[in-house]
């Protein structure tokens, strides 16, 4: 038996674009893990009538209907007395709501505004749910065998709500007949048509485990999705497929799921206990961000430096003036001396250097916007590559961090 | 007479929450900005009779309907024929919309694959435009007073065919009766509750003006929506609430719309020609990427240094290892000798240092993970501040680059 869910978000500030829906994705995620599957997610304003059509519409097509936002105390907010008109309940106050709203504000040390008090009426049987973070309770309204679960909107206050309170009442409820899984894995390096290439005979996989390809700015997933009886089993299928497809992609896979590029470099240099330093000019610090964003970075991560100036890069990295004047600041020698001086300066067992325009301005038709260099020095050598990277200012800069630290995680495997 | 349009976006990954749906609320804030009235965003999966009734459903209640996804050259890419199949209208073939689809191929010298050819066929009577960057071509379909506009999904795709295309044509097809414009004042320095006391009053503003506040790690932003018959009347109307806004909140108000707090910094430093470097050990380049995210920072940007170990805040900022040794490195004489070091090394007119422990490792009872010292110098003095920042990693990074660059800024104003 398929259980289907489907998600009403409410709010005028999301149809006016001010605020970026994540809690559909979010619950969608959540929702999917559990084997539920959704098919429709909508957004809706403050508005009764139309929140009440959505929800008559929903009850028609869906077994489990999520609302978030709209739980607030003000007039504007709308959803419970949407929710008890589409079911025909009346509204009920509820004691022991009331007064984990009034200890939310005793807590603070502030008199509970009267408007509050609004928060304290439910539909008639509604199981409500005191919120931990904020003063709106959610509330499940069981209506036949279909659940309205009415969440706050507030991503702080609806995850743990959602997690502590909501999966349990499903999981009782409606049993999970089947889970669904995801597993990414990671690649940079090749772009995207390469990839799709290789890995085309798993994109037209059909059935249980399904394949897609997702491309983002230098990087390509793998998602392979499984759909089973029991958490093992599809597991067990993911990973049969995604040997197959890791085997096929080589040294372009640099993790999976939650790996980052600098996880997985700096995962590498604390295995081998090597360390690592950047010289920055285009690239103005997004490297070293990125490598000290993982924690436990500063045992590997030593020190960085931002030659922005051609002067900081002749004082600080001892690039010679003259190979400034001769091959222009944005060059592959002074990238190579950039990087040696790095090294020689750091004392690491690795040093990055990146010198490139990033635009908008500063490009000609022999140096253009995105021409970067990229060198990386070790005890034995200095490599460099050139790239012409496409975009704005951002995306070059980004480009040429995951080119830098994809160099420096292949000179490690 | 009032326009409503309503964004339906076509997409399993999103029914999956694999992608965040930025695609409707970058929409709904262009229809918004037009005077055109969103009532209704919706998400459907790859499903022809589920993406079906969405249109059927949206062609009842709403005169514009737009979208996303869904065009792509394979046969899960249902759009175009769920539109043919819900107006009853047949599917065409279009020889200049194959030819562009081929030279897109050609300029990037790859064959073009046969499927690719599905994407020429339009619903008959469609006006179909090119798409600039990918190869699924978007359609306008005239339905009476009605129109329905598929888009492809990918944003890079999505953003330059609306505004190039679309918008002309709902300005000339619909006109404009009247805009809706927003102002955004953008703050930091002072938290959510202060900010919220000190614009009350404004915040119950009802009518043609509505004043909202949104709050984010470290900013708190106020939104000045009017709405008007002609821009020239909304932006009057916006204008007069702003100026009384700005003169209640002071110079915690760093900017407008989109304004950064870095290109705000940068603004000052051009305007006054000075220059700034950063010595960073928690914020591990964070403040300089985001100074040099500005274009035409590097005139007031001259160097940064990541003095991540002990031995490198010694050796590049000359801080005494035995102040290192006294106060330890997350410090108040560490920070303002790192400013001072730095300051000399560099030669600008202002230098920043940042240290702290950004956790979540790493943490004493009398050190906790989150605790900073900023510190700026200058030709006269250096200024130091503590700080106690909350969150994750990646948040007490963003808290403090955003107050280090704060008090950039106040120093300049």
């Amino acid at each position: 038996m398929m259980i289907t869910a489907e998600i009403i978000c409410v709010g005028s500030e999301i149809l006016l674009g001010h605020i970026i829906n994540t809690n559909a994705s979010y619950l969608s995620q959540k929702l999917a893990a559990e084997g539920i599957d959704i098919f429709h997610q909508s957004v809706v304003g403050d508005n009764p009538r139309r929140l009440f059509e959505a929800i008559h519409t929903a009850l028609r097509r869906s077994d489990i209907i999520i609302t978030s936002g709209g739980l607030g105390p003000t007039i504007d907010d709308i959803t419970i007395s949407a929710i008890a008109s589409s079911l025909s309940l009346p509204l009920v106050f509820d004691k022991k709501v009331l007064r984990s709203i009034e200890s939310h504000f005793k807590k603070r040390r502030i008199k509970m505004p009267s408007d509050n008090k609004r928060q304290a009426y439910m539909p008639e049987g509604a199981i409500a749910i005191l919120n931990p973070v904020g003063t709106a309770p959610a509330s499940i309204i069981q209506y036949g065998n279909k659940s309205i679960i009415a969440l706050p909107g507030p991503p702080r206050e609806l995850i743990p709500i959602f997690e502590g309170s909501v999966i349990p009442y499903l999981r009782k409820g409606y049993g999970v007949r089947s889970t669904i899984f995801t597993r990414t894995i990671r690649t940079t390096g090749a772009p995207e048509s390469a990839v799709n290439k290789k890995v085309r005979r798993f994109l037209e996989m059909k059935g249980d485990v399904t394949v897609g390809i997702y491309a983002s700015l230098g990087e390509v997933d793998i998602k392979i999705t499984a759909k089973a009886k029991n958490e093992k089993e599809t597991l067990g299928k993911i990973r049969k497929v995604e040997s197959r497809i890791v085997n096929v992609l080589g040294d372009i896979v640099y993790g999976f799921d939650d790996d980052t590029l600098e996880s997985a470099a700096g995962k590498l240099l604390l295995k081998k206990k090597l360390t690592i330093a950047a010289a920055e000019s285009c690239t103005g610090g997004f490297i070293a961000n990125r490598i000290t964003n993982i924690s436990g970075s500063l045992k590997y991560f030593k020190m960085g430096v931002i030659t922005y100036s051609n002067a900081s890069k002749a004082a600080e990295l001892g690039v010679p003036v003259d190979l400034i004047r001769k091959y222009g600041a944005v060059s592959g020698p002074v990238a190579i001396a950039m990087a040696k001086g790095m090294f020689a300066k750091a004392g690491t067992d690795f040093a990055l250097a990146v010198t490139g325009i990033a635009g908008p301005t500063g490009g000609t038709k022999a140096r253009p916007v995105g021409l970067v260099y990229i060198a990386l020095a070790d005890r034995r050598k200095t490599i460099c590559v050139e790239r012409r990277f496409l975009g704005s200012r951002a995306d070059i800069k980004l480009q040429a961090s995951t080119m830098a630290l994809d160099m420096l995680r292949k000179a490690l495997i």
